[in-house]
């Protein structure tokens, strides 16, 4: 059973562009002793398109040794074909994940109709030790995981949540009617969180809770209450600071901004580059403006 | 201050394609007994596109003639030209409407940077007699008005609001945020009206509203009473009806719900074409299955 | 019979945002001492979308009267409704143009579906005295007319032609194929005139012919005399400053290069701005690197 | 220096998977007894995106042994990464390709910025032991390498062309225009083979001289020879074929036509399906429609 707050880890990278697992034991440490559910490693945000099967497959057992057993780990699964899929899937099952992270195959977009999409999400949901959870994310993939296609799916008993980033507040509010009681919903981006909590959502994995864990979880635990005033303040005080890190400088201004929270960014890997000056400037003042920092 | 819900109302045409005041006459009664705050005339679905100038200055009279005192009056005034747009500014000003609606002009998209679209509002803004509510339509118009140009937008004394039918929940937001404490920032459609509601909009223009509106009007209510756990029930119900009336079946099959729940809706013009067999069977079904027929 | 290249003529305007006919005169006789074959009256670059009615047909019938009697005048006639549409292109074929030029409807996207559209442009074309051409103009109505619907429209006797300013260079040529032989297939853009020729189509209507009707029929008569080494050196000369006048700069540009070029262009009404300092430096630089002025 | 036309070649798959080398020798020998100018070894209709990097080695080794010495290989070497890609990139030199193809990194849309994608293809051409050819296929990538940014990348010594699949024709016109004379502009696909060459493109990659070759090549030397109106009819001949294998049904279509023509496609990976019956018989229908069966 999914629901909570769940941190889709950065990968901190060295100088020569090597995984930092000094750096990775270090956040690993912190985010446990934060209120959050779980982790995602090899998300959008780990740089997993950056990184060989080896690599991933490390970042994994590194995470599954160091990270509270107290807490769930997801690990990003998806590659383009069903058989590269399934064979990910199994080995990070065996490294002891509690669930996989699955993309819709994107590089043949006009190839990709829904039927495709049905097979490949059972195909793999069959053969996949672990839950599978969906993982809608149109801005990166150019594919959006319509309500439609996501309530057929939610029925297969290995499939078990989404992860959604496209941001379509009605599609989100479609999915969790049209789905199973127990189907874990999750906002993908801290922008529309207290949306997506009001409709129906029952957690969600957020760029933002790399460097802001305690107010994710507290914006959460808001609208639990029914606190509705406070966190809808909340917010959108965390709307600017959350758009710097996850739209404007993207993974770089994350890793930036860990960097300012105690935390241990590291550098992005090539082609990515490293946030620059004025991108550090700009995040700092908003952390200071909304009193983190 | 707008507030509360506001229905844009269809436009009856009679099988000549002339506007059927009659059927007007009833729906203005209709509407005038419910707890709406007030009407739209000449919005999108009052198929605003296809009446003259002379068409839509009767309608406004009539409007104000037949509709309740006691709730406000907003007319669409939109036209590409802003000499256009400010003469249909006053001349519905003095019918006695208590707002325009106003699209960015659209049909030369290329050429609508926001330096020319902030000269448009504030040109107008400058010279209507009555208060402009800004009209985010992209979906028709082909065009975003951004966070940003809304803010700088709201700082006219004479531009109080904002019609966001978007659907960018964290667009709606952060206009929230960056815009006055009395701005009044609208809901443009019941598909996201609970979401839009808990960001802090004030209120909403919902086509939904026309055959609805005691289930819009109950909704907005919870909603403010704290009731999230019903108002969250109520907008999961009414999502599938919403999208046949204002996406699947379009303004053709809000008028043939109208028929159906005692108002009068009328013919569409051409080149719409009236809602077909099977869209009037799904739109009687679904207004069964929620119990409002 | 249309083909051969017709300029979109733009309405020259005073600084008080009337039209100023005698600058439109002085350009309708230079126009008629050229090779180009007509012109359309009511394009898009005639700002046809901030014109009333009467100021429409006033247009269109002082360029009857003051054009040559040797080539043709399309008029623009396109309005969202049916019934308004209609009645435009028998008033406008009453004062003796030679065709009409129709956009599809598209204010109301969403419900624009191919069976509408075909219904819309069968229905006016039944009605108009004059022969209709369609306009496919996605940039600025968001509708694409496809090859297959204008395959279907392309048997209706009284359509006969299409300009097509998609830029889609596949779609011109599967309309070519598609459409019987006297249907006049038209590019829309000076950009893909030469390729656009290659694949079959009889003629163009280009903004560039407003300021360089010479090169533009040039580029025509060296493709059809079958020197396409020489047609392609000139299309790519003429690609940049085509860039300048109908993207980078638009109609304000394109108003300022006549005006350099011995035309008057005239001012254009608001909400567009006369062109920029900037801009008409740009534009004059390439005039003469081009060796046009 | 590369000209003329390239086949992207499909990659044969056997039922269970495995890349079935007895048909890619067969197909090998048949396209090396053409007037094809070489071969693209992993490009999107190799469906490289489901091989492991073993299997891409594997193929370009193979593809190097078997298909004949006087024409060229080009190799498909994108990844994510800088660093991914300059090793295979390397690898591939060693086995002999010719020049290596490269798509835009594309995962992290939002932050591949013009000098992002410009550091990283400079970065790859510098370490590149073989020339670089870029690859802008925004249909698969999401990304458009615009005119401006391939101008600046031309300048490279060791970025010698662009396969350009964007089918924006006037695109490829400003870089035929703005690139030194012997840079190598190819046409990515054939519905617009002519165009392209009239505005001076050099040759072509084309899905569909996997299976029709002789059409490809003979449709360039007719248009190398001036031969403009039976250029036309065959291109215009050739554009439902095309749509057929490369949009319609895409690779799994190319495969099944390929088995038509005396080849052996074998069959797509999972998620790909094989061609349904219908799209079989719509294949081989048009197929004997243009006299190719």
């Amino acid at each position: 059973m999914f629901q909570g707050i769940y941190t889709p880890i950065v990968t901190p990278f060295d100088a020569q562009g090597r995984i930092d697992v000094s750096k990775l034991a270090h956040n690993l440490k912190r985010w446990s002793d934060t209120d959050l559910s779980g982790i995602v490693v090899l998300g959008s945000n780990g740089e997993f398109a950056y990184l060989s099967t080896e690599e991933k497959l490390q970042l994994v057992e590194f995470a599954a040794q160091h990270f509270t057993k107290d807490k769930k780990i997801i690990a990003g699964a998806s590659l383009e074909s069903t058989a590269q899929t399934v064979e990910a899937a199994k080995r990070m099952a065996a490294l002891g994940v509690d669930a996989v992270l699955l993309l819709p195959p994107h590089y043949y977009k006009g190839a990709m109709k829904e039927d495709i999409l049905y097979q490949y999400f059972t195909d793999v949901a069959d053969q996949s030790p672990v839950p599978v959870m969906l993982y809608n994310m149109p801005g990166n993939t150019g594919i959006n995981l319509s309500s439609g296609l996501v309530r057929r799916l939610s029925l297969h008993p290995n499939i078990v949540g989404i992860k959604d980033t496209g941001g379509n507040i009605v599609q989100i509010a479609e999915i969790v009617r049209d789905t199973p009681e127990d189907f874990a919903v999750f906002a993908g981006n801290a922008g529309y969180l207290l949306p997506a909590l009001c409709v129906g959502a029952r957690g969600a994995t957020l760029a933002l809770s790399n460097i802001l864990p305690e107010h994710c979880c507290r914006l959460a635990s808001l609208c639990a209450q029914g606190q509705l005033a406070q966190a809808q303040k909340l917010q959108l005080q965390l709307l600017k600071i959350n758009t710097l890190v996850t739209g404007t400088y993207g993974i770089a201004g994350l890793k930036a901004a860990l960097d300012m929270l105690g935390y241990q960014g590291g550098l992005p890997r090539a082609p990515l580059k490293p946030a620059a000056e004025e991108a550090v400037a700009a995040i700092r003042a908003e952390l200071q403006a909304i009193g983190a920092l």
